[in-house]
């Protein structure tokens, strides 16, 4: 890859390469603090399930650098609503609570330390998590890759790529290094209404890397399944219940719903920080709904501003269309309480 | 309604409504000839398979007009040339075809009288052809009313509205009469990439006629069946074939999909000129591939000019997940061959 997701710049800040403004323009933010996190979260500067969990780590890093020279009580109360701003910034991605609960056990673990200790402290576990994101990733590649057979045609949604990770990406990781172990394939990125993740982040991410890919309206991916055109679907996904049900990006559901339609295997690629062990079905997975005038235009057209809207950023794909998901641990085919019950223990 | 979709303004040329510039401008656009008509087809300055069609009359109609002062000889090639150029339009719906067949029937009664016969017989053909419209959305309305409960929750997919139409609408129009009835509603207007005339027409339509319309992103829909938030799914049509397969913008197959996963009813409304008796089944209508721009951006912007498109504008809902098709002669359940051959007989 030619551009970072996310950079450390230590002590005091972190970039994010800004996802708003691609593929027009490659910019990075430079944050320093875990509000100006928070809002990059919440804006989508920075987006995918496992991007997120590592800009909040970062955050919480340089938010300790940052309140360095309070005293002891003072930084732990400043540092505490950083963990609450961070924590409200996106609902559905558990891999967002997951870091802060990571970041959260390290601080306990030196709570006592004088406040640098716990500022190194910090910075080590984030960068901890974004390195065991990199590592996560390319083990889902090396176990997903065998699924990926040569010449595959492979449909997928949204951006689950190394922009939606501290990088090489989980369902395209799966596909990169598919291609790496000399699979020839051509890719399928639906174009992802209403933020277009899959034409501005996707195509643009595979055509960089030379990998194939057309793009299509999210639409049509019902047919190119129904003319035989897609031999494997596969997408990432936000979190994923102790039953295997999957929380993804809207239009994930009726992908697998047609997928299974069209006897096409569906796949998710996620790693361990994506499953919520809590939640016994996806029933009970929040969904955020996002600003309506993501729907009501593009850009400065706005087509219908007297008219509300639905838009829920996410849906749930029942376990039941779940061909297998691919976890940094190996691929669990037929995902059910029990065949993933083997990821809820330690390594 | 307080819109024309097309008007005719005799004896010289016919006006329609632009339906790219809405619904930011309502301009009417004036037509003098057939290659004017085509290109407005084909641009989808008018679009909607009935509307097409009568965009194709009037074309014919005013082209004759045009032509009034040529020999016989010459105004009979100069004709054919501008039913040939209408013919290459758009390749889809069949209304187009099936209005072209009309004009060319009225002419051929005529064909040795003068040319002002002619171009009168062709006039009053396009006027005959438009009012038929209305006529048969009216019917439409008045058989389909029956199936929209009071408080219905009604999904419906692109523009189906009287901006597809001579006037009242096909699926809208169903809508229309069921409001008129008395019976509350509310509509679920997919936004319907890539050309968005679910979010520019569809909602601009039913607001401006006070019919409670929410927009979302098409990947949606399955969101709002899945929470058991649709009663009845209800669309149009640009061709059915004999068995009762349904072509129809892309998209719609899908929802079909879903409709039947979600146990709810799926209903198409469409003129007998929607009707292709020649085909024994959907496998056979020509699908329309249109241009890349379309899916690469919107507006000025452009995300992925190097990236190869999937963008066909229809897709084909295999008729056994139709619930039922509404027509001016009545509601055909469960369309089949054989159920729907009543239709293809005179009145």
């Amino acid at each position: 890859m030619k551009f970072d997701t996310l950079r450390w710049q230590p002590p005091a800040s972190f970039e994010i390469l800004d996802q708003r403004a691609l593929p027009l323009r490659e910019t990075y933010l430079r944050l320093h603090s875990a509000a100006a996190a928070a809002e990059a979260i919440r804006d989508l500067a920075v987006r995918g399930a496992p991007a997120i969990g590592c800009a909040a780590a970062f955050g919480i890093a340089v938010e300790a650098y940052r309140l360095r020279d309070h005293a002891h009580t003072a930084f732990a109360a400043a540092l505490e609503a950083g963990f609450e701003v961070l924590g409200a910034s996106r609902p559905t991605a558990v891999n967002l609570f997951w870091a802060l609960g990571r970041m959260r056990a390290a601080w306990e673990n030196v709570a006592h330390a004088d406040i640098d200790a716990i500022v190194s402290a910090l910075a080590r576990e984030a960068q901890a998590v974004f390195a065991e994101d990199v590592e996560a990733n390319r083990r889902m590649g090396a176990h997903g890759a065998a699924l990926v057979p040569d010449g595959a045609r492979i449909l997928t949604h949204c951006n689950a790529g190394a922009l939606a990770t501290a990088g090489h990406g989980t369902a395209l990781g799966v596909i990169r290094s598919a291609v790496a172990a000399g699979r020839r394939v051509h890719v399928y990125a639906d174009e992802t209404r209403p933020v277009l993740q899959g034409a501005r982040l996707t195509a643009w991410e595979l055509h960089r890397d030379g990998i194939p890919v057309t793009l299509l309206p999210d639409v049509a991916a019902a047919s190119l399944l129904a003319r035989g055109l897609v031999d494997i679907v596969i997408v990432g996904a936000d979190r994923i219940a102790a039953n295997g049900d999957v929380a993804n990006k809207i239009g994930t559901y009726p992908l697998a719903v047609l997928a299974r339609r069209h006897g096409v295997p569906f796949f998710v690629a996620a790693p361990l920080a994506t499953f919520d062990f809590t939640l016994a079905t996806g029933a009970a997975i929040p969904i955020e709904e996002r600003d309506a005038a993501e729907v009501r235009g593009y850009g400065t057209e706005v087509w219908a501003p007297d008219v509300p809207v639905f838009n829920p950023a996410f849906d749930v794909t029942p376990a039941e269309l779940v061909t297998a998901v691919v976890t940094e641990r190996g691929v669990v085919h037929a995902p059910s309480t029990d065949s993933l019950a083997m990821l809820n223990r330690p390594a």
